[in-house]
């Protein structure tokens, strides 16, 4: 038999998708599965993404342009200035979701073997679109015991090397939740333009920051034109994961150019997606109300669950829908196939996304699982008392 | 400002779009442009797609699974157990369009610097893949004098290194419209068997073979099992190209694995456009032939059209809808710009493909273009009709 690929027999099985053939097989024993692995809200999409859905008016469901459609492109321009960013609507690319936004990103930027600098814990993806890209992840630890905030320059310079080519955040996180300030962002700033670096900046979660202040987008930095990246996503904003709609922005017409042509390759985006995020992206204050508030009081309802559990200790998250949860167990991975192999209390049981695959450097995170704060607070008050239970009765507890 | 990476400067501009800013800047004169450049049909798409998209009834439009929803992997096992292949919906992956398909075939097979051989001309993206996946394209030159028949398999022997990790293959041909014969499968059956490499067979267009004995699918051959791996896609048979729905399929479960690994990354498909496809699989029997008989015509009228301009040379194709056509002109990149930016002939003009993007061997296909017959018979003949006298015009006609 033919040998499969190094870069296929490296790539990591996703912390946040491997447990889900457990899960299956606890479904079909009878028991509930509360799936807090995933950010996947039970939040309704948008209704504007529905109704264009609906009324699609064209026979012919053809290719778009490579770079998107042009009124998209121009939409989210428009979204862009009136958060006062400057960018034209060539400044921007329309990907198959946030994920290829990362692809191209790093295929435009980085050679083989060359290294992407990225504070961990990190969305887990980021390694697997690098292992594809045959780049490499050079990790800056950022710990739980300060919440994730970000590690001080000098760790990023130390480990800076010929062959560093970018800097990529999550900003607001995931896992973490953390918002790196303005000041964190102008010292990204200072590290890539010192260091002649690209910086990858994914904010699919800009709207969902909780402290009032807000995150300013990385668009508003000043002189990196040619360094900067934006990711971006209808699917967290609209709660339309499945549509497979993203962004790649950036005022660096060479760099945009270069992805352009892997764009072309896969030759368009999905065009009922393009369509349904072109309605999203009006939609009426009042929903962008219902989702930040429906977020907000779920994080402050789990966040308090979590911390009122013996053993259990979790920051609380600023931004986004995750929270990177330490628990009193000897392996949390072990822990987590426990609960859906093991366990079930009144048949029911939580699947979670074990937190090692959140970082490279081994051994870290051997404690923590990412818990995505995306169910309605009666399901939630379930999956809590779940994971209180479990943690009494799992034989590793320590 | 940093370095684009040596791939993203290496990266082709594909020759089926590269012209469209000139085709646009043409329709901005006031131009009409028949775009013959790419496998876009006129043809509506399934009326069973379009109307699961209009009665579309779930609320969230949330992220499906990696390998795709289970639904239609079983629908598409039970569309290929129907032409005679044994083949399991756990055998199948459902992909963003067969270019994804393609992509994680060659991140599964192919290491950084492996082989992959594939007959040219070939489609071109092919190289844009490959290139993303910094693997080598070693092509085994077809001829238009032969009408593109698969070389013998000495040619194939001579290119095989310690590096070759696949040989590709297009069937029915994009660009050059050849069917593959039962014997020329067999014959690569051997040398993949008696080499250890993978096979990957593209059968995108498979309904559309036009000389009655149609093409047996790679999926029947014996004894490659481990080897095999099946490109396919929603896009040519129900017109719906937009979609961005395909399939990878192999009966090698760790090669299946491993590229699901990579779907776990980019998290799902589309799920408006798996919903689409699921529905067009079901299209019915008059809807196929609609399609089959309009590109039947529209074959047989081009290839005669064409056939008929002094100094063009058309072998007949035996499937897709395309043709690899021999111009009477010094370059025909050239003459595909110099269609758009200098001439028209009653306001119109025609876009085409030029040739020597097809080909990795430089230049070969200098002559050539491909041209997409997908325009209705009126429009073709337009179209055909500014190609005749854009070439009486052409300075550079020899």
């Amino acid at each position: 038999m033919p040998e499969i690929s190094k870069r296929g027999r490296q790539m990591p099985s996703s912390p946040i998708r491997k447990l889900v053939p457990l899960a299956e097989d606890a479904a079909r024993r009878g028991c509930k599965v509360y799936r807090l692995n995933i950010g996947q809200p039970d939040i309704l999409t948008s209704p504007m993404a529905l109704e264009a859905i609906r009324n699609i008016g064209c026979s012919i469901i053809d290719y778009g342009h490579s770079a998107g459609n042009e009124s998209l492109r121009r939409k989210f321009a428009a979204f862009y200035n009136k958060i006062g960013a400057k960018l034209d609507y060539q400044d921007i690319l329309i990907t198959t979701g946030g994920s290829e936004a990362i692809t191209f990103s790093l295929l435009a930027c980085l050679n083989a073997g060359d290294e992407i600098i990225v504070p961990e814990p990190f969305y887990a993806n980021y390694l697997s679109f690098a292992i594809a890209a045959d780049a490499v992840v050079v990790p800056v630890t950022s710990s739980i015991e300060n919440g994730f905030a970000l590690p001080p320059v000098q760790e990023f310079e130390k480990k800076i090397t010929p062959r560093t080519r970018a800097i990529l955040i999550c900003n607001p996180n995931n896992p973490t939740g953390y918002l790196y300030s303005w000041q964190e962002l102008e010292q990204i700033c200072d590290i890539v333009r010192r260091h002649n670096l690209f910086f990858i900046c994914d904010e699919v979660y800009r709207e969902l920051c909780y402290d009032g202040n807000g995150v300013k987008s990385a668009l508003l930095l000043e002189g990196i034109d040619e360094h900067l990246i934006l990711i971006d996503s209808v699917s967290k904003r609209y709660s339309a994961t499945g549509l497979r709609v993203g962004v790649m922005a950036t005022r660096n017409r060479e760099l945009l150019n270069t992805a352009l042509k892997f764009g072309q390759a896969r030759l368009c985006p999905p065009n009922i997606g393009q369509l349904a995020a072109e309605a999203a992206l009006d939609s009426p204050p009042d929903y962008n109300d219902y989702v930040f508030n429906e977020f907000l009081q779920r994080r402050d309802f789990m966040v308090k669950a979590l911390n009122d559990i013996p053993g259990v200790f979790c920051p609380t998250p600023k931004g986004a829908f995750y929270a990177m949860v330490r628990l009193p167990v000897d392996n949390a991975e072990n822990f987590s196939m426990w609960m859906l192999q093991n366990f079930d209390y009144r048949k029911q049981t939580v699947m979670l996304a074990p937190g090692s695959g959140f970082y490279s450097t081994p051994g870290l995170g051997r404690q923590e699982v990412r818990i995505a704060y995306v169910l309605n607070i009666n399901d939630l008050g379930n999956a809590m008392e779940c994971l209180k239970k479990g943690l009494q009765e799992y034989p590793g507890r320590i």
